[in-house]
């Protein structure tokens, strides 16, 4: 075993010699940003390390400067260790998912909370046992179904109780001298504790994303958030999508439970973090909330997504499930904690877009509204005359940056937005500073403007410096440039960027993000026409997903990302799964609408649709 | 480690050095006689070993003779093993418990079988799925719902499945070509197996006795029992009562888990032998029914049974439960075969009297019925227009043979019957031969005869030689022996025993014997006391457990172990506890009815009746 000393975390860990540093940073809960999964295909996950690795790569001279070279910048994927190391972990590319997940509009969510009954179905409930005697020999148990029908509880005939908590009972009850908290699910005792505890009754929701995972704490007994954690999800280091995590089940040994266990572990990292935050014993969250898309959901439950990615497209199971914590190997939960896992719609739609919709007023039916998650799969929802219909498109990773020859996700560094005239050129750099990258909102703005300024053509060429109109200034002209491999646009010079060298927006980004818009508009247009709709009938637009937020809607009409439609029928509804699923965690009822949602949406499948190719070659002009 | 051979099973295992040879034979699985729980006080573990062991200890030489010594006798609970070793476990010393406790009178249980409804909770259904494809992209569950929803399978709206299952499905479903069988225990999916399988359908029920497993492999389509096989609790090492074994649990680190164990590792064992007896697949028992007295019920289940031990003697739970096999560490059924565990009554009144009762018709309450439990602990149940009253009494373990000099169990070479008149004394051998002790059944009718004789005076003393009838031959006489502590009467001489030492009936002997039944007789006349009647009124007595089944009626009757009743109404019911299970295991409406016997049974404390001594010390005499 050898020691590797991560910084600026100072964290020390211990690894066998030849590990890669992308493992070491794995194990180390270090999460930085790798698009290409590992594969020494996008070059970004680059780490400062001085020695006891192997000679640099091919791979890595593609991607590093002579700069950064000497300076002992290296590819984390492409590195393994052989001594004990000092390596240095850029926060530049760390993935800080907790200011882009968590910032929900707390104003809405409470607004949305108070339309609702908050009912969750746990009662804690304290009591003063008898003690036992010779004339009182009734069993540990049978004193406390006493005494709560003495309490006149209701609805605990046929109370049951899990083993797990028979076992915790003498000792408990005796400790804290027969006054003790029992906690009531349903007609089940699932817990029993020392004195009175009623005040202390959590829950957590979380949405499992491809990339991404959030955990949200709440007060059951007030439906408050107290904290909330984003995490990165740990399997992206098999890859970015689900295709590769079911290849990793497919092709490793133990894949599927690797898979689970990282998962699982995530969300114990999360709870551990959250209850922190807030000051909470984690033993008195009795209820978890689970939403993701089809194949997180079913990695998280160990069940096999294979099915999932060939046609036909089958899950394991759509519905919604009930199970205890003990269900799920490792999770650090009090075993007998109720996870309610909301309903998937199919092997594309999952529990996430149910949530998401369910957080929305569109379930109830009263307008014609279209619901789009904007992400690596689009999910689009309509709901007319208060029925659902709903498809997935295969967008592509180029809204995440992935693809993009310059593209990043939404972190330090990014162009977020592009804003240009005939004279002049402007970018906005989240956290300012040099630029490393360009983001899907940024590479939204900057193809309107290119096509408003009539630099890109309908087809999406970027058109000849000697094209361009003569209202244009020189400084726009001269950022047009001509290679071997067609036109590209200068975005940021070298001067300004962080590593020295020019950013451009290349013939092949805009074809990248052509396929990616043209998916998610003709499956918009698929489900207009399967409803016999017209886009102009749509009363609403609301754009979901963490990156949803952050576009410019004017932008996004342009690109034909969405249909034409007055911008105030568009609206961002930011982390909609989320905010959906700790609806589900303190509402009863809500389950309820969420299992009635999943039933009622018809799920079109575009790979059966003759015309979706068609609508897709259509759509891929702007 | 070093390796031991037993013979002449020629089992070879290892252990590490210093290992009693006692511990030795509980990890090779062999189970023998230590009625003393290898403390080294009854000398009953003798064991032939030649080498590489302690030197013979003080406690040996006490309980082995010269030539046993000279042969390379040992007791197995002194000896420590350090190099390896052959040894020999002479099989007159083992626990060959199928003999015993598999011999219930086949006619009676399909009797009894037949006058309840033969009726499981469990379905099996044969499904030929449709295949999925672009235009049924179900789920695989939804599939299997939609299939038995079409074939109008009832009771299964609100359909349950595990997370076991369902991680099975996908892979099942695939392998089988779409052709399974589900198996339904109410609403609940609990296996799903490849091609029609309808046919298997089995459960296994146990008795859990604090010396003895039994267990009863059944078809739960017929009722048929297959095969039942019996092992001794491996419980027994740590002593022979249930007092030994809570005391475990409080003085060793993990004991409660240990128990558990140990329990769980001989239900397992009894399962591999009844299926390969029966030549089924141990995954397609999906119902299992367990019963115990109270002590072994919380050690199955790993409650912690500290409590029952003290006043005022509390149990964690009395009520049914119903779990799942994956609930019991270890155990080694399909995780979501069912597990029935029938209601104890009182922390001395377990799970076994209740089924034991079951197993006869005195719940119908139409005649008074006297139930008595010989054993350990001697349990009494007394039912009257259908009212039911029960206590336990602490009987000790006289008539298992312990405490009696040479008292045995009901195993080769134990006197089980004595026959004496005048002139003759004769007595019966379990398999003839050499002589090795006396068994509880032999015991009783020693004492009766004596009794018969005026040998023994009602207060229990063994007369003088001088003292007795005239009528009485020399060769009776002369079987009296005085000795520093008393008199003492010779059963066997020296040269019809296996140990070449004379067996005797020791005035202490006796007083142990009178202390067993008067404890017994006690408990019988408080509840008859306190229904209001008297002794005359009992219409009949039930005699229940292995060792009731070999007695001498119009012993136990002269020796006043039950009241004096003609010999017409007094009846052997046998391993009733194992019938009884074995009803609720294929009758769910027997389940119910057994969980209204533990509710209408009044228990009766007799420790806090202060006429119980009285009544004790009237019972002691004859």
């Amino acid at each position: 075993m050898i020691r590797i000393t991560f910084l600026p975390d100072e964290k020390n860990i211990e690894v066998n010699k030849g590990t890669s540093i992308l493992e070491a940073l794995e194990k180390a809960g270090i999460s930085i940003d790798t698009p290409c999964g590992g594969k020494g295909i996008c070059g970004k996950c680059k780490i400062l390390v001085t020695k006891g690795i192997n000679p640099i790569t091919p791979i890595e001279k593609k991607f590093l400067s002579e700069e950064e070279i000497r300076k002992g910048f290296r590819l984390a994927c492409q590195t393994k260790v052989f001594e004990d190391s000092i390596i240095k972990v850029p926060l530049k590319i760390r993935l800080d998912f907790n200011k882009l997940f968590t910032s929900k509009s707390k104003g809405d969510i409470h607004h949305i909370k108070k339309s609702f009954s908050l009912k969750s179905n746990l009662r804690k409930v304290f009591l003063d046992l008898e003690k036992p005697s010779l004339d009182d020999q009734s069993s540990d148990w049978q004193r406390i179904k006493d005494k709560l029908s003495l309490m006149k509880i209701e609805n605990i005939s046929n109370l049951k109780v899990a083993v797990e908590i028979l076992k915790k009972i003498p000792d408990v009850i005796r400790r804290a001298d027969f006054r003790v908290t029992v906690t009531l699910q349903n007609n089940e005792i699932i817990d029993v504790e020392c004195g009175n505890t009623t005040e202390s009754s959590y829950g957590i929701a979380f949405d499992i994303g491809t990339t991404t995972v959030v955990g949200y704490l709440v007060d059951l007994r007030t439906g408050e958030e107290l904290s909330t954690v984003a995490k990165a999800n740990p399997q992206v280091i098999h890859g970015d999508d689900i295709i590769s995590r079911i290849e990793f089940v497919q092709k490793q040994k133990d894949g599927l439970e690797k898979l689970q266990r990282e998962i699982v572990n995530t969300l114990n990292e999360i709870i551990r973090e959250t209850t922190q935050k807030a000051g909470i014993d984690k033993n008195n969250i009795y209820e978890t909330v689970i939403v993701g898309n089809t194949c997180m959901h079913h990695l998280f439950l160990g069940l096999d997504p294979s099915t999932i990615a060939p046609s036909p497209y089958i899950p394991v199971i759509e519905e919604s499930l009930n199970l205890k914590a003990k269900d799920i190997p490792e999770f650090v939960l009090n075993p007998t904690a109720n996870i309610y896992i909301l309903p998937n719609i199919s092997a594309f739609i999952g529990a996430d877009i149910v949530a998401g919709v369910l957080s929305t007023s569109m379930w109830r039916g009263e307008k014609i509204v279209l619901f789009v998650d904007l992400g690596t799969n689009g999910e689009v929802v309509l709901v007319s005359k208060k029925k659902l219909w709903a498809c997935s498109t295969a967008a592509g990773p180029a809204f995440e940056g992935a693809r993009i020859s310059s593209g990043m996700r939404a972190a330090e560094g990014a162009i977020d937005k592009v804003k240009m005239d005939n004279k002049s050129f402007a970018y906005r750099v989240i956290k300012d500073g040099k630029v490393r990258g360009i983001c899907g909102s940024g590479l939204i703005d900057l193809i309107a403007e290119l096509l408003k300024l009539g630099l890109i053509n309908k087809s999406g060429k970027l058109i000849d410096r000697e094209e361009c109109k003569s209202e244009l200034s020189e400084e726009i002209r001269k950022r047009i440039i001509r290679d071997k491999e067609g036109n590209k646009f200068l975005l940021v010079k070298e001067k300004e960027t962080e590593n020295g060298k020019p950013i451009y927006l290349t013939q092949r980004d805009i074809r990248e993000l052509q396929l990616a818009k043209a998916a998610i508009f003709a499956g918009i247009k698929i489900l207009l026409k399967e409803v016999g709709i017209s886009p102009e009938d749509i009363q609403e637009i609301l754009l979901a997903g963490a990156f949803g937020n952050f576009i410019n809607k004017e932008s996004a009409r342009r690109i034909e990302l969405i249909p034409h439609l007055p911008l105030g029928r568009i609206k961002f509804v930011g982390n909609a799964a989320g905010t959906g699923a700790e609806i589900a965690l303190f509402s009863i009822k809500m389950r309820e609408v969420s299992q009635e949602i999943s039933k009622k949406v018809k799920y079109i499948e575009l790979s059966s649709r003759p015309d979706f190719q068609e609508e897709f070659i259509k759509a891929m002009s702007f």
